[in-house]
């Protein structure tokens, strides 16, 4: 089986046989490092030089299938990136990461020794921040951004430090040498260009019936973790009047952060994932209460500008009700925009094709976020998820929906090769 | 020290020995037959028999201060009886319970001979519900309501059965022998009359500068455990017109059923104590949420009412989110009426010594509250509770504020014990 004759079924039988590393139930867990994760590797590896091309793995752990006429390391000609993560969640799905990991595979096989600029198929050894409290592990070591120290600061739950996570890989093949000095990561290709497919992770292109969605902006955010401090007390012997209930004072915040970002409208959204009351029984008042709250937008300065006014929202439900207010930032990440050029050839294209898109937001963060903030121009496409379900077992992508897309990718990759950088 | 002579030193000097068992910090924690609580039950008895009385224990580890001329049994005399619970919660105050009991032993201390009734003190063995599953073991037990399977039925945190822990602490003294059949609690007073002097547990009385509460009514209540069904999406890629968030459902629900008990008006209170959002991140919907709501009003039928509006309430704020609601009604009593002779002999008393004073109704359900429904004319009588505060080390009443209580209790049973039963 070529690639050049099916890369549909190619896609399936890839899809298929990557989730067989960490299967568990209807799910898969595959954590960075993990011995799925090393096994997924080595078999992908084992493919790619199926289909004619060299694989190759830096010191970070993350993997390129590139036209063995190109050698990697710092005389490398650049190179158009088309991958993705191979990493997931703790009982994840099988299409997060994988699709875009196989269309990158697909699309440097396709395009070998075509174009001005070679593609290469890449994955990242982490995206999901699922193991170790660092995000984008992978796309960072792999431009180079990451500093040794944080091969020992950086540490799973276990006490396992990056560096001896990559230690016990590297001595099955999945990690090359670190390189000595402060930069452990000296990047093996220099991206000109990067795209990505990845399945949406929410519900607007399958409420939308569309095939692809032209993802033109990545949403920053903020995290807010407010502590509210009422009085606990007896819940029967305490007039509603005498009253500083923490817990009525995070639900009246909740729900005036939903309906501030419903005001903003898309692509705003605010979300309150937890409040977690103290001592949280029937009959004691909510003396104390941890409220988490999340607010995304794609517009620059926005997520700031939100994160404020959810302060000011709080500030208000707080004092009203006599109950005091902390509030810390947790974290939070600037908004992305992804390259006008390779946006516009994106939509040219489906045009073309006659494949019913649009441009749109994604509310999640991915690997092109990175290569975007490295002032590499990237791109992200999304096929439809069933249901908006994503990180969990019941992710799905109908085998219809992504055919269209891989071509898609495969096609944009073609065009954007093209242009030399 | 006797009695007669100052009662209200003789008070705090009890109050701060019953403090002594089971002190933890500036807490007190003492369960139904712990150490502590058998220790503070001994050291009680001993100080009764130097106030002239005799000390006796049921088989419950229930304990009675009485005229020894009263033989306790079968044959014994209708008696008025004053007291409350020895039992704390845990890291619990040094008035709840202990306040009423000290108060019982001086009354049967200054009343002894006296009066058409005689007045015995009495200590139930628990009323808190922190060690064992079921309400008001003591009360129960006293009247002869328990039957024999409740004592391997009722197992504390540790799977320690109700007659496993009494045949611990018979063996030292603080439980006489269970009688041989259905049921093992065959009471040793017939108790025609009952007073219990308490601290408010709520902020009322100090409020509005008040010496005294007389209880005419306790709450009764309901409590709902309502699980709201939506969608754990992802929080950054689902709009918020897409959503179906069980945390802000349930967020809605708890202030709706707040809104309600205000429109009510007092004495309607309603709590939601706990919002447990699954999975309870600051990046994901909340799929599911557990909310406790409680109800508690005075007057009789209307716990049941208030439960089927919140019920009503909770349904409606669900369908309107598209999201599932389960409701369970995990416990429930109905309401108390007081004996309104005994409220009026209270009110009497009061007026005629210049005491500032209101009637009320407790929202905390009480030692009384299982007389009363026995069909035995009982009272509640309040004292302030500083702030409001109880369950808590921090539980204060002024000595100032005190003083009064006790001396109103002493009379007050002083009158009731002279109408024969």
């Amino acid at each position: 089986m070529s690639p050049q004759d099916d890369p549909t079924a190619v896609l399936h039988e890839l899809l298929e046989g990557l989730a067989r590393f960490g299967r568990e139930g209807t799910g898969v867990t595959r954590l960075a490092y993990s011995d799925a994760w090393c096994e997924a590797q080595r078999w992908l590896a084992e493919r790619a030089r199926g289909l004619g091309l060299a694989a190759t793995t830096d010191a970070a752990g993350n993997l390129f299938f590139h036209d063995p006429a190109v050698v990697p390391g710092a005389g490398a000609p650049p190179v158009l990136l088309v991958g993705s993560h191979l990493d997931t969640v703790v009982s994840g799905g099988r299409y997060d990461g994988a699709c875009g990991v196989v269309a990158g595979l697909l699309a440097a096989a396709a395009l070998r020794g075509h174009g001005a600029l070679s593609a290469a198929g890449f994955v990242t050894c982490e995206e999901e921040g699922s193991r170790f409290p660092s995000p984008f592990m992978g796309a960072r070591s792999l431009l180079g951004q990451v500093e040794a120290g944080e091969l020992d600061a950086v540490r799973d739950g276990n006490g396992v430090s990056w560096r001896a996570a990559l230690d016990a890989v590297r001595t099955r093949g999945c990690a090359a040498l670190l390189a000595p000095g402060p930069r452990p990561f000296p990047p093996l290709f220099r991206p000109a260009r990067m795209l990505e497919l990845h399945i949406e992770q929410g519900p607007v292109l399958e409420a939308e019936g569309l095939a692809l969605g032209i993802v033109t902006h990545i949403a920053g955010f903020r995290r807010l973790r407010v502590r509210l401090t009422g009085e606990a007390r007896h819940a029967g012997a305490t007039p509603m009047r005498l009253r500083r209930d923490a817990l009525a004072a995070a639900a009246e915040i909740a729900l005036a952060v939903e309906a501030h970002a419903r005001a903003l409208g898309e692509p705003a959204v605010a979300t309150a994932g937890f409040a977690r009351a103290e001592p949280g029984l029937y009959n004691v008042i909510a003396g104390a209460c941890e409220l988490g709250l999340e607010v995304r937008h794609v517009e620059p300065g926005r997520p700031a500008a939100m994160a404020a006014e959810v302060e000011q929202l709080a500030r208000g439900v707080a004092e009203r009700r006599g109950v005091a207010l902390e509030i810390v930032e947790v974290s939070g990440q600037d908004p992305t925009t992804f390259a006008a050029p390779l946006v516009a050839a994106a939509e040219s294209l489906a045009k073309e094709r006659g494949l019913r898109f649009r441009t749109m937001a994604s509310g999640a963060g991915h690997d092109a976020m990175v290569f975007a903030h490295a002032g590499v121009p990237a791109l992200v496409v999304f096929v439809p998820s069933r249901g908006g379900i994503s990180h969990a077992p019941g992710e799905y992508t109908l085998p219809e929906q992504l055919a269209p897309g891989l071509a898609f990718a495969i096609e944009l990759a073609r065009r954007v090769s093209e242009e030399p950088a």
